[in-house]
């Protein structure tokens, strides 16, 4: 994590020194952005909202600026650009970046730039363009902070631990509702089926199947490698259908740290925005002593999630390549939403666009664009004549 | 943990910037002796003995001082003015407290007061002394390290957390043979019963039958308090019979940290000794994709297992009070092992010791070690006639 475990105090703005953290909300009528003004909600003493914006729902936004008192020259609704203004407001000391898919690569860089913590919810932006992202914080000495449960919890893991000891990152997967499912079963699992997510009931439609295929977790794998600098290899999933232990970090000793938790967001959210304080938002906690169900662990079957593989190949070829996986993943989800193409086919499109793409190494943030809108393509003609 | 979470390098002696850290073992021959000798054979560029001490075992000592080249000058034998010459060692880093019982209480202390670093295994020093203890400790800046698979987890957790974010400390206990035990069939049980520990099977029968009352969890409690200066009320425990998580740390936030591993005491000896270092010792490691067992967690029945709210009291009591709890548990537990009682009235015994007592409070060490005898005196009285 750059710049997460050195002094901070001299790079903390005025406001943050005096405990109030200034945010700029990037998605905020999704489910994260909504999620992350209930933690403002709960803690007006230590944030305020001072910019937010949103794709669509223009109402919903309105009534958020009321009562949280952001200036309507201070919303946005999706243009690229004005997300950028945003994103660099000198009143704002840490973006939230919550925003669906690659538009949010382009504001987070520049959040970055402008020396802006970034909280960082949108897979695509590290997964897409991890290197440029990366680069950037670590020039300016901004700071990542994941707002993901699996990668909150390997953050918090870390405090404390030095680099040079850290053996393995694992991250836990629910293993979606196909995890007892063979191979056969799941070759005719119907939309509905992929859609019945055990653990985490309320995401969204395309995160849930991406839970179905494993392909979050895959996702997660590359966002995991450039978050905490370290090689893919290093990256392990292991199957936990409780969704209690949200991450964990094996040290080069044997031993071993996790975090548990509830499953819910305003935990990752409150950590990343107060980091490196805490606080009580007053929501429910998880109580060790009523855990009645065991916590169980397993190994993830790669040949039924062929996902994996294709994220430690992405990772290891790197360049262009993770973005061409995370865009025909898309579409290859929308294809499955639409019910044009059978379960298995979403993963195997997937890798069929990875084969037909000649990777451009260390690419620009246009080539990575570029590679995105190419593998949308591919992948719609691969559909149609495969 | 007084001193641990400090900036550390303008403390170190010179030997242990080079990388090098020299260690006296009180009780060399013991369990954790032995295994802490291991731990230096596993690391000789790092490790290196200079005093060596056993209770009896003088073949096995002059032996060990052979292999690690100790100076026969630098051997002591259970004598309490040879222990406390060793502790204090000049050439010394780090003392292992290894010793049974309160005889390691004054070598604790002279180690500290002369700002020696203690990897602590002996229960009793800090249970029946931690005022004295954790005083000497703040006042020379020298460091208690754990070497206990709960307080070392607990003390891997707390590396990189504030202390005002910490809300409770949970320790997992294996629940013992009787865990699932009736209050009526646990009357009836025999010696052998309790001598059959789950999940560490090579402990000494003292602590196997501490296991099987609780009261090694009471006495880990107390430990605790002290070690992490907290208020015994943000003590709590958690059953948990597959002994894989070493115990929890609970974060005003609602996020709980964990620590895991195999039940492998050289764990804990390698992160005391190291610390804020760590090393590969080549042992055996805990695999999560291989833990077949689900990991079940459970509140102790307090009803069955008395020594609990034994430790509440005597840490609110406070003086001598945990000095007599620990001294009339071993008088009794030595009852048992000579079957002169049975199960129950290990901890109804202790009960009556304590209710029994007159509370010095801030006692001396000298109080603390009469207490400790008026303890086994009134634990002898109090079987006899009742």
């Amino acid at each position: 994590m750059p710049g997460a475990h050195g002094s901070l105090g001299r790079w903390l703005p005025l406001s943050t020194r005096l405990g109030i953290k200034r945010i700029v909300i990037l998605g905020a009528t999704g489910s994260i952005g909504t999620q992350t003004l209930d933690v403002v909600r709960r803690l007006p003493e230590r944030l305020r909202v001072v910019g937010l914006s949103a794709f669509r729902s223009e109402t919903l936004l309105r009534e958020q600026a009321a009562e949280f008192g952001v200036l309507s020259s201070s919303l946005a609704w999706g243009d690229e650009a004005d997300l950028v203004s945003l994103a660099t407001m000198p009143e704002a000391d840490i973006v939230v970046v919550s925003v669906a898919g690659a538009v949010g690569i382009r504001a987070t860089l520049a959040a970055l730039e402008a020396g802006k913590d970034v909280a960082l919810a949108t897979k695509e932006v590290l997964v897409a363009a991890g290197e440029l992202i990366t680069a950037a914080a670590k020039c300016s000495g901004a700071k990542i902070l994941p707002i993901d449960s699996e990668h909150s919890a390997i953050f918090q893991c870390l405090l404390g631990q030095k680099p040079e000891h850290v053996a393995k990152l694992w991250l836990t997967a629910s293993g979606g509702p196909f995890r007892a499912w063979s191979a056969e079963r799941m070759a005719q699992a119907t939309l509905a089926d992929a859609l019945h997510h055990p653990t985490w009931p309320t995401m969204g439609r395309k995160i849930t199947v991406d839970s179905a295929t494993l392909m979050n977790k895959a996702l997660e794998m590359i966002e995991a490698r450039w978050l905490f600098d370290v090689p893919i290899e290093r990256v392990g999933v292991v199957v936990h259908p409780q969704s209690v232990v949200h991450s964990l970090v094996e040290l080069i000793d044997g031993s071993v740290l996790a975090q548990l938790g509830l499953p819910d967001m305003r935990g990752p959210i409150e950590c990343a925005l107060l980091y490196p304080d805490r606080a009580d938002l007053g929501i429910p906690k998880f109580d060790i002593l009523a855990q009645k169900t065991p916590l169980a662990f397993e190994a993830p079957d790669e040949a039924r999630f062929p996902a994996l593989a294709l994220a430690r190949r992405a990772a290891e070829v790197g360049g262009t390549l993770p973005a061409v996986m995370n865009a025909a993943n898309e579409a290859a989800v929308g294809f499955f939403l639409d019910e044009k193409i059978a379960f298995p086919a979403i993963v195997d499109l997937t890798a069929r666009v990875m084969d037909a793409h000649t990777v451009q190494p260390s690419p620009t943030l246009e080539q990575i664009m570029l590679a995105d809108g190419w593998a949308r393509g591919a992948a719609l003609r691969l559909r149609i004549s495969p």
